[in-house]
């Protein structure tokens, strides 16, 4: 058995894990981001879970790596972070070195989104499958390309970014600046502006019975089987999802589709117009034998998928 | 030195060389497709060429290998056509076998987008570039991608479709049975047919000299520079090119876009608005270092292709 230290570094939590080489959290702590302010306190916090877990997890000298997933942009020949989603004072912070250097393991760094990707292709819904399009909805919209069971990085470690192709033209203002992008229209946020739209407008649901401010897309997904405009409302979002992924998978032909984040929770609401959307906007050969799966690893997707890298990085 | 042998069998010619490792043809002949009736009868008339150019080369007894480029898609595993878009009675035919029977050399066969995205990868614009999306516009528009130096050809052998991802929701009929595709509003009919629409609507150009028939993209090209509808018809087919590159750019980040066919011998007319397109959808990160270049290779692109892929077959 192989075991790594594997590190999630995203916008609510801090996770450390040992995995071994079947997927096994063997130990795990959590912590939240909370007031972590800068690049170094966060690695501070982090390199105390790992000393704990380890320990804990009884293998101090047996590990074979370690692996990073971080909540933004990373320059991946380089091992520094460009940009953190989530917190302040990660520019060109040099974190593989960091990490290496603290604890004396092979590490290897990626944004969450690849991170998760090879993890569901490694432990999850996609394992055993050569080619995969990951895609992570929630607040915003990520992704992850593996090629031959390795993550596609790139010519800037950039590749992945499904979450800004245009589907909506003229279409609502997205944090990147653009109108219509994918993100716009079927993130979390989206789905639920949508919803307080309608209402706004007038329409009759049962969602008018929670306060406006604190409307969620998960409530919307939850109220789409019984509910006309929640229902509408996620039929809208899958096939816009639908329809990017369609261009990615003419594009790609993967064997499967693994779609999580918090998004990804709303079940066949979200699922079956996303799959139609597929099927109406795909090539048919392209699609034929695709399968479009929840992710299987949920909240652990990208702790695991750091495991993934690390033990990817360990055997190459 | 190392040499190949290379066929290209294409809706309107059949072409053999001898290509060395520098993808320099050392001997080549040309035939008509012609009234090729069948596979049998198109391979018969390769072969002879064959023998023809190999002797002329001198290089009979030491050829590394075959590659051949084939003019619709291919059953890459099973080294088997799927179906010709030029010629009937190609289903189902072992191209692959046959081929490496009859010459007995280890023989490789792909669809001729996929032959030229490699030939451009290793002997033409994008030499040297390990992330390559390429894009041939004439009659269709067909893709390949090019990862880590390598033909991505996915779960189906059917990556690099990006002729088919919607860009004019609601346009015109493609080929495809769907609306709206890339190669229904920007491959070489289109351009022709967009000019021939605004003419007949009445629109003034040079254009209205040539009899509507003969209309072609070509022509719409060369008259764009000093010809408001020809700009304006160019201009479209660049954005919705552009539009499409762009989503798959953010998707693979990589570090060229090959542009190859006839259409894009247009230069700046169809270039420029290109350009500017993918400028305004990509990710900035995506798009920093990008180059977007006409292809190097010209009419051999996918002779070449074949060669490149047999000399990667041959070193691997």
């Amino acid at each position: 058995m192989k075991a790594v230290l594997a590190f999630d570094i995203g916008g609510t939590k801090l996770a450390v894990g040992v995995v071994n080489d079947a997927g096994e959290v063997l130990a795990e702590a959590i912590e939240a981001t909370g007031d972590a302010v800068s690049a170094e306190s966060v690695v501070d916090a982090l390199l105390r879970l790992a000393d704990d877990v380890v320990s804990r997890a009884g293998l101090r000298d047996r590990l074979a790596g370690a692996g990073v997933s971080f909540g933004g942009p990373v320059d991946f020949p380089r091992g520094t972070t460009v940009t953190c989603h989530h917190l302040p004072g990660w520019e060109g912070f040099a974190l593989r070195q960091v990490v290496q250097e603290q604890t004396g393991l092979l590490t290897v760094i990626d944004n969450d989104a690849n991170a998760a990707a090879l993890g569901e292709a490694t432990f999850g819904a996609a394992q055993g499958c050569p080619h995969v399009l990951y895609l992570t909805v929630s607040t915003g919209i990520g992704g992850g390309v593996i090629v031959d069971g390795r993550i596609h990085r790139g010519a800037n470690s950039m590749a992945g970014e499904i979450g800004h192709t245009l589907v909506a033209p003229d279409g609502p203002l997205c944090s990147c600046g653009r109108r219509g992008c994918l993100e716009a229209v079927a993130a979390g946020p989206s789905i639920a502006r949508a919803a307080r739209e309608a209402l706004d407008a007038g329409e009759a649901s049962s969602l008018a019975a929670i306060p406006r401010a604190e409307l969620t897309a998960k409530q919307v997904a939850e109220a789409a089987p019984t509910d006309a405009l929640a229902a509408r409302i996620m039929d809208q979002a899958g096939e816009y999802l639908g329809l990017a992924i369609a261009g990615a998978v003419n594009l790609l032909n993967p064997n499967v589709v693994v779609i999580g984040g918090g998004v990804s929770g709303a079940g066949e609401p979200l699922f079956r117009p996303l799959r139609e959307a597929v099927k109406r906007h795909a090539v048919p050969e392209t699609s034929r034998d695709l399968r479009i799966l929840p992710g299987g690893l949920g909240p652990r997707s990208a702790l695991l998928g750091a495991a993934a890298m690390a033990l990817a990085e360990a055997t190459s």
